[in-house]
């Protein structure tokens, strides 16, 4: 069975690669799906997000990465996956809730499942770590040691 | 006993129309009140909106429709309603009643009164709907044909 | 339009008359309504609730007292009230939500409508007030003088 | 890959039915683990759940059933399933959450995923079934006949 | 200024520890509280827990342990604490909430602060703890070796 | 001890005074920390805000008023405070759970409590208040009148 990992990834945490490990190990093939929505701002272009995620699953066999400019239902057709996974918290599940909800509106043949995030990843967001990059903060336990340096890259500009 | 039902309206939902059918059976008179706030950006004018709404809630004799362009409260109390309707899911019930709490401490003579969001529209939300048909995905289940053809005109300009 | 308010009361709260008294300016009509379950225990007897109840809401001339020993659905049905009234805080929400789900399911006639807790009774749970009482603790800002009064003859037994 | 669904199953409704069949779309093979918990009072004996729902599970062929006595994480250990399946609301997921966690405390190598409950079922919980059978309510369109016809059989005993 | 943690401690977890460490580098003195309520059921006597809780906080100088027969408000205010301490993931705020309410409705001297339970800690709660034991479960990532053992003298029994 | 209570207090209000007094009574001292983030688009200045907090706090000899414009950790480090005072409601809590997490993270010694808000506060929330305000809302019964004055000065501009 395909599976799909989709998210921003801008960038990518420790907790996403929580995620990939875990799936890659349930599914046959995991995509991971890195959304480019033009109306939305992001801290690394889609390339540099593509480039940075690539590196970090090259030690999965089964995974691979792409991009997705358009709705993540059409890619998932295309590309012939069934399930979407996504990684949850406590606090954010209603969110979820009703996105799988749209999804299941929009192509009803496509299934989301639900991991829980790690305890120990729970505090990683991918906006509260911009936000410490930003200050100066540490952020080493909470990014692989590539996308920290990107971080560090891009707020030394 | 009349009511209102304020809402951004941006645009009018299947869902919207469900708990409009379901209010007007329990009270007398329901005021469907456009929310305009200059300093938000919608993807309907006010007009539009006014105009959308109108035609959708014509079938019912007791359903009037307005635009609001101050506090909600203010217009109630202008228009002698006593009583807010407000449909809520679960995920965002907390906010709901911090909504209404505020709204009792401006004019403690007003009552919000919630709506359970039917399960077969819990998907469905404005945001979500004009993020879809920006993307040219199908909402024909979740927005009436007027409003489906009123997003197309909007997103093939 | 008629409306009933379901409950155990046992024993009745100020939070219950909040609700009560709420309810009887919206509603031509209040039924408050006495859930009898012969498999669930109660501190006091559904003769001596009706009583505590009854006594409580002659100020207002439009609500009226009931038992139900049966489903609340078919006691609506059986006297035409096509409404349930149901007080919210906000961590109880959830369960209030499938109930209602629950309700429209054995009967899609019937609606329920939320209101939400007044903050000055957020406090206030039948069952935190009988184990309290049990303590001997101070209950008087919580339940109307008869009902402390009828507790501590409850437990000076 | 294997994966199991565990739960009570008293008694088994649609919503389980529907989860089961959304399982088995995505993996190869589904445990229907019953949970006997000799401290827990069921309606059903674990016999009568047990071919209840062997019962309904027939048509998918990659569906077994067992009972469970023991320790959820030892029963997947001895019949080498790393998954388990949990349908979940919304309400319920801080719940759900935890008991992954302990689950994964017991057994780093056992994965739980999520599955959001479809809409048409949410009001649908075994012991609100229960409880509407024991008042002689229409439960049918929350059970399949076969257990509806069980339920009759319990309550007119 | 003195602090009180109060709970039912049967048993005493690892959780429990870290929130009484933590409260002992805020607070001058901590008293651990064990509610003894004579309506609910322990696994362990009021004296057994005593007797745990005070081997594990030995270390901590500023710490003692009491047990509380009646209202914890009652013991605070004649034992002069005005702090109490509760640990409190996420699914329970709302519990917590509202019991930090109640105990200020009875006493508006007494205050509530909470901490937030260690990620490590998640999983543990006394209830699961001891259906686990009951079943032969490993338990020694979630409690001290005294109660391990303790546990284990009661299930072989 | 010392505890930082730190936010944006855009503007302050009633809400923020009650955390503080009570917060000083359980404290030996307490810094108010005005968060600065270069990011961010606030209605009041950081010298406003300054003004409006210091002349609010000046009948607390033991609270102290500051600006910080870098990480709110690495100030509490600078500055010795082991303890980050939060209020919370309910819907905020795992919001706040989260960004305790964080905060933990980056630095392990420093401890974040949370005290409840008061019922008579909880639907006071800064850019509420700024909305109301701009619409000309009477907002006496959530601010201190120095601030509605400054909230009147604003928007009469």
């Amino acid at each position: 069975m395909k599976a799909a990992f989709p998210g921003s990834f801008d960038p990518p945490t420790l907790g996403h690669l929580n995620i990939i490990q875990r799936s890659a190990s349930i599914f046959n093939e995991i995509s991971v799906v890195i959304a480019e929505n033009s109306q939305k701002s992001y801290l690394f272009s889609a390339e540099e997000r593509l480039e940075l995620v690539s590196a970090l699953v090259k030690p999965w066999e089964n995974v691979s990465v792409a991009v997705c400019t358009g709705l993540i239902v059409d890619f998932l057709k295309k590309n012939s996956i069934p399930v979407i996974i996504r990684g949850v918290r406590g606090g954010d599940f209603a969110y979820e809730f009703e996105l799988s909800m749209m999804n299941r509106a929009l192509n009803p043949e496509i299934e989301t499942i639900f991991l829980t995030t790690d305890p120990a990843y729970l505090v990683i967001r991918s906006s509260a770590i911009k936000e410490l990059a930003s200050f100066g903060g540490n952020v080493s336990s909470m990014v692989p040691p590539e996308v920290e340096a990107a971080l560090k890259a891009k707020f030394d500009d």
